[in-house]
């Protein structure tokens, strides 16, 4: 089998194997995504009853088909799927991303074992089975059950296609997202290290975000991660870490699991950063896309919101960031502007009273004065205040000056939706929770320190 | 000094001394949010220039009003405040809430001295200052700088108004929002244990959530609230752990802070329960204020997203929940309806497939068992699935039973907004993420515990 999966991402023909008549059914659905998601190579439906799907012809199987043919997207019924496989591999097709589920993670290890022999017997790579699909937005190409995501610098693996769902929906908060997307699902030939080794060499993806249930071998995934440590940010959700949690596992993706600590410590030795949620996950990867040559750990609060502002400070101090009060030099720069309400003592706390100058001005003394090394910008919006000034101020503030990753956590919803969206479109990436920047901020020092290593 | 507070919330007429003329100030907002909650009561607004505010006559002075008024929200500079209390005090105000800034918070501990001084010898209660106002829906007055706040059995005291304004946000997401809402400030007088106890004592209030920076006698606290462990659900985030969080905490409202573990020895004592973040405060009043009666430690699982279940599981282990698997009686009952895909070891993995039959049934059956003391239902849409069919299969089991709480956490954002309205319009309390939900799951434990004790 080859063992390059490059043609997986960026396909010129993709036939879809089980695809249904009926909207609302999966393998309806797959097509209609395919279709509206813009794929400009060729898109053959399969399915024996021949006929038309939203104007695409059908063909009854795939040796119908007479075409040459990339990828094949398979969500027949799993005793059918093996024999499909071998179907693909005498057409000539090159992989399978098999969403069809029951095999190993119900049990059935013996269908599993079948898939393999016919796919290695007959040169085909697989995805899954029991994936919920791939995408690749820099190809327009959404081979996946869920719902569309925005563009983006950052890559997602994850052996959980719902954990896709959710960040995807995260993104669609904002404006930035994904480049890649691959669930492995029961990874019985392509598994979560192949496809990190491919986004590692990926010039489009910034970062790699990866929420991974069971590694089939984690001392061959650390032979060959670890020699990429810090070369690009790698960030891990791990998902099974206690009892009940191992047992979902198993049961989710068909595999024994290890020890939480195994993973922990295989992680630290590949230089993943890991985090204990979905949305620090997503924030992590997204900030860290961004900002991938900051370095240090010294964090200035500028906040227009004291308890906020406090929470945050906190949840830095717990992470091991530290939150340093400014000079006095840097105090008296401030407080010439600043009237004495303010407190400059690290938080800033600009007061509810803030609007587009006095943070323009507090961000641009703190972001030339060398004393932080990120500032994390939080803005709780009073019912008399417009965030939009507080947003303008740090999108013209990197027009000037650009020394220092600037974090905005604007809180919360639709009071603040516009001012995120405005943010993302000029490139600054937002947290969408204090919890989630403050980890964004460690990982940027993890990255950062990482990186001083290796060079 | 009377030794009442309840007046605060319930006034018959209020003046507000500071009201401006102009659109974006404080003065004029506040008048604003008073008019446009509904506040039925008689409305003053107060500045020496005199004229019209919103259709309202403007009066020179308190003195000028002539008319019994009960409460006055001061919003003039600092320096004047003193006196103006004196004034209210004469004309027989029975209390103030300063929002006006500009005391201990910045240093001026003396004019903080003055201003308490007055309110001794003229018979004033004094809210703040540096308050950020106080909310009653019940009474429709809203005499608070923050945005609207939809009503609801959560009542919160916070030493930040920006904590409040980030949980009335949260609130607008949903459906189920605050009763009361107290933002001490400086607590130069009222303090949070007076507010709490008069929390713990008013019906309307189903739960509380304290936000904490500092508290003026850790003490004589644990002495008086001790006595009503485990009578009302009491949530609090403590705002100042470590050393920068420390000193910005004194910054923000002019008190000494002390080591947090005093607070959280503190919290324990008095069957306080302790969260790490602003949306964890939130959801857990607002879930326990609804099923104060739980009890019990096993929570199963219900998702139609392995992934995502697995992290849940992941956070209830953490967190010392039990998450066991269902006997072999309850799984033979639920494999009568549910598929050889569906996984029944807890979490109840529904797959993507699910509708609204598998999660009614599977709820129903899980309801009745008698195995678990909470459902953890989560629901991760994939493109092809409408989450209103969970959300209606939640809310028609509550028709038909509703023996143990069943805890909704769709996500995320605008793809299950609907969904969150539907449940909470049903008094079905819903958590935004999945830590949220583990938190609040936590809480119920804890409290069933506490009255345990208590009874």
């Amino acid at each position: 089998m080859s063992s390059n999966i490059d043609f997986f991402f960026e396909p010129e023909s993709v036939a879809i194997v089980g695809a249904s008549h009926k909207p609302g059914k999966i393998g309806f659905e797959l097509v209609r995504s395919i279709l509206e998601c813009g794929f400009s190579g060729e898109i053959f439906p399969v399915n024996p009853k021949g006929g038309e799907i939203l104007g695409l012809k059908v063909y009854k199987s795939i040796s119908d088909t007479s075409s040459k043919i990339d990828v094949a997207v398979i969500v027949t019924p799993s005793k059918t799927v093996p024999n499909i496989v071998k179907e693909c591999g005498l057409h000539g097709i090159k992989g399978c991303i098999i969403i069809s589920a029951g095999f190993s993670e119900i049990g059935n290890r013996k269908l599993e074992k079948l898939l393999l022999e016919n796919a290695k017997r007959y040169d085909v790579r697989i995805i899954g089975p029991n994936s919920a699909g791939i995408i690749n937005t820099s190809a327009n190409f959404h081979a996946c059950l869920e719902f569309r995501v925005p563009k983006g610098p950052v890559s997602l693996i994850s052996q959980s296609g719902a954990v896709g769902g959710v960040m995807f929906a995260m993104a669609r908060a904002g404006v930035i997202g994904f480049n890649k997307f691959v669930s492995c699902g029961n990874s019985c030939d392509v598994n979560e290290m192949d496809v990190l080794k491919y986004l590692l060499r990926d010039e489009e993806t910034k970062s790699i975000a990866i929420y991974v249930e069971t590694l089939h071998s984690g001392r061959s995934f650390l032979e060959s991660i670890r020699k990429f440590k810090g070369l690009k940010p790698i960030i891990a959700l791990k998902g099974g870490k206690f009892s009940a949690g191992l047992r979902a596992a198993a049961s989710h993706t068909g595999s024994l699991a290890s020890p939480y600590a195994v993973y922990s410590a295989v992680f630290k030795q590949c230089g993943i950063f890991e985090v204990p949620s979905i949305g620090s996950l997503f924030s992590s990867a997204k900030i860290s896309a961004y900002h991938s040559s900051s370095n240090g750990e010294r964090v200035v609060v500028v906040t227009n919101s004291g308890g906020p502002g406090v929470v945050a400070t906190d949840m830095c101090e717990s992470l091991g960031l530290s939150v340093p009060e400014p000079s006095e030099r840097l105090k008296e720069k401030l407080s010439a502007f600043l009237p004495s309400i303010c407190s400059l003592r690290n938080p800033i706390d600009l007061t509810a009273m803030a609007g587009y100058d006095w943070y323009f001005n507090t961000l641009k003394e703190l972001s030339s004065s060398m004393e932080y090394d990120y500032i994390l910008s939080i803005c709780v919006p009073p019912s008399f205040m417009d965030p939009m000034d507080a947003a303008k101020a740090i999108v013209d503030l990197y027009d000037v000056y650009s020394e220092i990753p600037v974090i905005p956590c604007f809180l919360y919803g639709s009071m603040v939706m516009k001012s995120i969206k405005y943010l993302e479109k000029h490139n600054i990436p937002c947290a969408y929770s204090i919890m989630d920047a403050v980890y964004s901020l460690k990982a940027l020092s993890y990255f950062g320190r990482l990186r001083g290593e290796r060079s």
